[in-house]
C-alpha cells in the first residue's frame, strides 16, 4: 500500500514563503521549484518566474523532458509554503472540539475525554471520526501530524491506514494507559500485555509503509501518573532498542503535576521520571511543558528531548502559559500541536495565531484589580517583552520547528533543494479594485441584499499591503479556505472544490 | 432613504436559540416566530414547528393571510439566534486587520493607525475600505455596530449612508481628536471648529434616517489625552442637551493611563475626567476597562455607563486582561467589542471566544518561570476560578449584553414579542453517517486527493451531540460560513450564495 511514484515531474513557479531562521521569512519571488517524481526538490531557480524560462534554464540541467513535466504556477496574489506540521493531536478527541465547558485537566479527561476514547473501539465509529480528523487537519494544510490514537489496537492501526491511505505523513501511537485510568478504558493484563499491544500496532505500520515515509509507529505512554514504572520501563527499552519515537505529556496542569509527585515520590521532578526510564531521547516529543522548572529545562535539552506548544489548549483548559521564549533561551527544541480537542482547533493556523497571542499574555504588564502581586514592580519590563512571539517566529514554529521535533527537519519544513514537496498553496482575497465591491448607496438603499462569496475566506487584501503584512494578514485572519491545493512528498492530497489555477 | 416597508409578513419555523439571562441560553424547538411588516416579532408559539400548524394557529389570531406570508423553514440542524451587537469597531482601520507587530497602543496609533484614518479622507478609497467593512460584518452576524470613524466629515458620513443602504444598524462617530495627534491627522481649528463638524455628521445621519432606526450619530472624542478639555466640555454639553449617545476609550493600556495622569493631573482617575465634562452617562460605551479601580467602577456603574469588552485587541495589543466577571459582579453593564484593527476580527463570534479565552488567563494558578509574584499562595483560588466566563455568558454578552450596551434592550438581542428581527441563521455541517465521508482505505492508498466542500465550515456535527455541545462547537470553530442568512429589522441583509433553506 506503499504510495506509487508520481506519473510526472513538477514545476511549481511563482512566489514561495518559507522560514530562514526562527525570526525571519524568506520570499522568493518569480521562482520555479523542480520536484521529481520521488516528491523530492531537485532545483530552485530564483529568477524564473516563467514557465518557458524554466523550461530553458533548468529542463537541460534535470535531463527533463517537457512533456513529462506537470507545471502549476501561481494566480496574483497566491503563494507557496511549507506544509503545516502538528506535533501533537489526538485524533479520537476530535468530535468533542470546542467541549471543554469550565473543566481543567484532570475532570476533563474524565468527564469528556475518556468516554469518547473508549467509544472509538467500534470500528464504524472510529473510521467515520477518524477520516474527518484526517480531511479536515489536511484541509488546514498540516502534511504531518504526531497522532495520539486510543488503547484500542484495531482502531489505532485504522488510523494509520487512513493517513496512509489520504497520503498525510502520520506518527500514530497506541496509547499506553494501565494505572489511574477508569475501568471502561485501561490498558489491561500487565506491562507485558500492554508492550504486545504496542508491538502490534507497530508491526502493522511496517507492514503497510515499510519505508515509515508516510505513516510510521510512535510509542506513547498518556503520561508518567497513568503508567506503571514496569510499563514506562519496558516502553524505554523497546524505545532504546528500535530506536523509536516517543510522545508523551510533560506539567500541562498544577493537578497533573502533584499527582506525578504523588506516584513517583523520588523523582526530583517530572522530567527525570520520564529520564529514569529511558524514554527522555532526542526522539521524544514532550506535550505543553508549561511548568517547567529550570533544572527540568536543563535535562530536557540535555537529553535532546522536544518540546509540542499547544496554546490553544493551554488557554482552553486554563492549564497556563507556556514560555516559548524560556524554553528557546534555554536551547529546547519546540514545534506546535493543537492538542485537539485540549485544543478546540485542528488548524495548525490557528495554533500560530494562538501563540502570539499567549506569548503576549505573559508579557502583560499586570491587572490592577486585586492582582497587586503582578504590579509592575515586580516585573522585569524588559523580560516580559521578549515573551512575545512574533508571526516570523510563530510561522517558524509550525514548520521548521515542528519539523525538528518530529525529526524530519531534513526532510520537510522548507523549500531547499534535497528536502521533499510538502507544501501548501495559499491564496488570499483581493478586494475589487472597482466599484464591483462597493454597496450601492443609491440603487440597493434598504433593499438589497449582499451576497457572500462561497469560498473567499476572511483575509482582504486591498493592494496596497507589504508581503510582509499579507502574511500578517493570513497568520490572523486566515482559515482552510486559504489553503487552496496540499501536498505530501510531492503527491496532491488536498484541494479546495473551488480552487483554481493557471497552468 | 429610509428603508421601506417589508412587502410581505413573515414566518419562521424550527429551532431558536437566544440568551435568556447571564449564564442560560433559552432553546426554543419546533417553533414558530411571526414578524409582522414593520419588522416586528408579533408572536411566539413554541409548540408548532410546521408552518401549517403555524397557518392554523397563528394567523387567524394577527389577522393574517397566508398569501401575504414568508415562511422560512430551518433544515436539519439549523437554528435561529440573535444578530450579533458590536459595540466597539473602528471602520477605517479595517485593512490594517492582523497588522500590528509587537506594537502596544501607542506607538501602535502612529505607526500604524493614524496613517491608515488619515488615508481614508479620499473617498473612493473610503467607499472601498467601508463597503468592505459592512459586509464583512455582515457576514459574521453583526446587525448592530457602533462605529468609530474618522475626523473627516464626508468619508464618516459616507459610511453612514452604506450601513443604511446594506440595511445594519449603526452609531457611526465622526472621530473628535484635536490634541496629542500628528499634524497630517488632527482636527483643526479650535473646540468651535471640531463641534460644527461634528454637527455636520449628525444633522447628515438625521436627514438620511430622520427616526434613527437604522443609522444615528454617536459623540466620539478618540480619548481623553486627544481632546482639549474646551472640546470635552463642548461635547458633553451637546450630549446633554441632545440626549446624544457617547463612544470613546478607558483604561486600555498603562502608557494611555499616564497620558491620563499627566494631561489631567486634578483628575481623581481616568474616569472622573469623562464624568467631570458630562460625558459618563447611561448613553456612553467605554472601551476597554482593563485596568479601573474600585472607585472608578463604583462611578460608572453609578452613572449608569457602559462597558465595550474587546478581547482580541486587549490580548494583540499586549493591552491586560479586563476583569468581565470583576465588571459584572460591580453592576457594570458589559458587551462585546471587535475592536478592529487593535483586535484582527471582525467577527463577534471571535470576540465571544476570545472572551471566553481571556476569561481563563485571568483564573490561571500561575507561571513557574521567574514569577514567583504569581505563586498560588498568593492567590485567591475560588476568586480565580469565578474569572471564568461559559459559553452562555460571552454569548450573552453578544447579543443582550451588547443591546444593553447601544440602549437597545428593549429592540433586540432576544427573541420576544415586541422586539424588532434582527437575527441569524446559523447551519453547522453534518458529518455524513454512511461512507460517503471515510476515506478509502482499499482504493485511493496514496493516489486520491481529498476535496473540501466549499461552504460548510469547520464545525462537525457528528450527530450524537446535544444542543448545548452544538452551541460549544459553533463558539469555538464556527465562522462567517455557519452564518448562512442575516436579518435586520425583518429584512434580509446578507446571504451566502450558497445557502439553501426548505420553505
Amino acid at each position: 500500500m506503499t504510495p506509487p511514484a508520481l506519473h510526472k515531474n513538477q514545476l511549481f513557479v511563482g512566489t514561495f514563503v518559507h522560514s530562514k531562521s526562527l525570526s525571519q521569512l524568506h520570499y522568493l519571488h518569480d521562482a520555479s521549484v523542480a520536484v521529481d517524481k520521488s516528491g523530492k526538490i531537485v532545483a530552485i531557480e530564483p529568477q524564473c518566474g516563467h514557465q518557458e524560462k524554466a523550461a530553458e534554464l533548468l529542463y537541460p540541467k534535470l535531463g527533463w523532458d517537457a512533456a513529462d513535466v506537470e507545471v502549476r504556477t501561481c494566480k496574483e496574489g497566491q503563494f507557496f509554503f511549507p506544509g503545516f506540521i502538528d506535533t501533537h493531536i489526538h485524533a479520537p478527541q476530535y468530535p468533542n472540539a470546542g467541549i471543554f465547558g469550565n473543566s481543567t485537566l484532570l475532570d476533563w479527561l474524565d468527564k469528556y475525554t475518556f468516554p469518547m476514547e473508549a467509544s472509538l473501539a467500534a470500528l464504524p465509529r472510529a473510521r467515520r471520526v477518524y477520516s474527518q480528523v484526517v480531511r479536515r487537519t489536511l484541509s488546514h494544510g498540516t502534511t504531518a501530524a504526531a497522532y495520539y490514537a486510543t488503547i484500542d489496537v484495531a482502531a489505532t492501526n485504522l488510523l494509520a491506514d487512513l493517513c496512509l491511505a489520504a497520503g498525510q505523513r502520520a506518527f500514530v501511537g497506541r496509547v499506553c494507559m494501565d494505572r489511574l485510568a477508569p475501568d471502561y478504558y485501561v490498558d489491561e493484563g500487565g506491562p507485558d500485555a500492554v508492550l504486545s499491544r504496542t508491538r502490534e500496532t507497530i508491526t502493522h505500520m511496517r507492514q503497510i509503509d515499510p519505508a515509515g515515509d508516510i505513516v510510521a509507529p510512535i510509542l506513547t505512554p498518556r503520561f508518567a501518573p497513568a503508567c506503571t514504572p514496569e510499563t514506562m520501563a519496558k516502553l524505554g527499552d523497546l524505545a532504546r532498542a528500535e530506536d523509536l519515537r516517543v510522545q508523551t505529556h510533560i506539567s500541562e496542569n498544577v493537578g497533573e503535576m502533584a499527582l506525578v509527585r504523588e506516584h513517583f515520590p523520588d523523582a526530583a521532578n517530572y522530567a527525570s521520571v520520564y529520564d529514569k526510564f529511558g524514554l527522555l531521547t532526542p526522539r521524544t516529543v514532550l506535550a505543553h511543558a508549561v511548568h517547567l522548572t529550570e533544572s527540568e529545562a536543563a535535562l530536557i535539552k540535555q537529553r535532546g528531548a522536544k518540546v509540542a506548544h499547544c496554546p490553544c489548549s493551554n488557554s482552553c483548559l486554563t492549564s497556563g502559559e507556556c514560555p516559548v521564549r524560556w524554553l528557546l533561551d534555554r536551547g529546547v527544541d519546540v514545534g506546535l500541536g493543537t492538542d485537539v480537542s485540549g485544543g478546540y482547533s485542528s488548524s495548525v493556523l490557528e495554533a500560530a495565531r494562538l501563540a502570539c497571542l499567549v506569548s503576549r499574555h505573559l508579557a502583560m504588564p499586570y491587572n490592577a484589580q486585586g492582582d497587586a502581586a503582578r504590579a509592575p514592580s515586580d516585573i522585569k519590563d524588559k523580560e516580559r517583552e521578549r515573551a512575545k512571539l512574533s508571526i516570523e517566529e510563530a510561522l517558524h514554529l509550525a514548520t521548521r520547528g515542528g519539523a525538528t521535533v518530529l525529526g524530519l527537519e531534513h526532510k520537510v519544513g522548507g523549500f531547499e533543494v534535497g528536502m521533499e514537496w510538502d507544501a501548501q498553496l495559499i491564496g488570499l482575497h483581493m478586494v475589487d479594485e472597482g466599484n464591483n465591491g462597493v454597496v450601492d448607496v443609491e440603487n440597493s438603499s434598504g433593499g438589497g441584499v449582499i451576497e457572500a462569496g462561497a469560498d473567499e475566506g476572511n483575509v482582504d487584501i486591498f493592494g496596497w499591503e507589504t508581503w510582509d503584512e499579507r502574511i500578517a494578514k493570513w497568520v490572523y485572519n486566515g482559515d482552510d479556505r486559504n489553503t487552496k491545493l496540499v501536498w505530501v512528498k510531492g503527491r496532491l492530497v488536498h484541494q479546495r472544490s473551488s480552487s483554481t489555477f493557471s497552468s
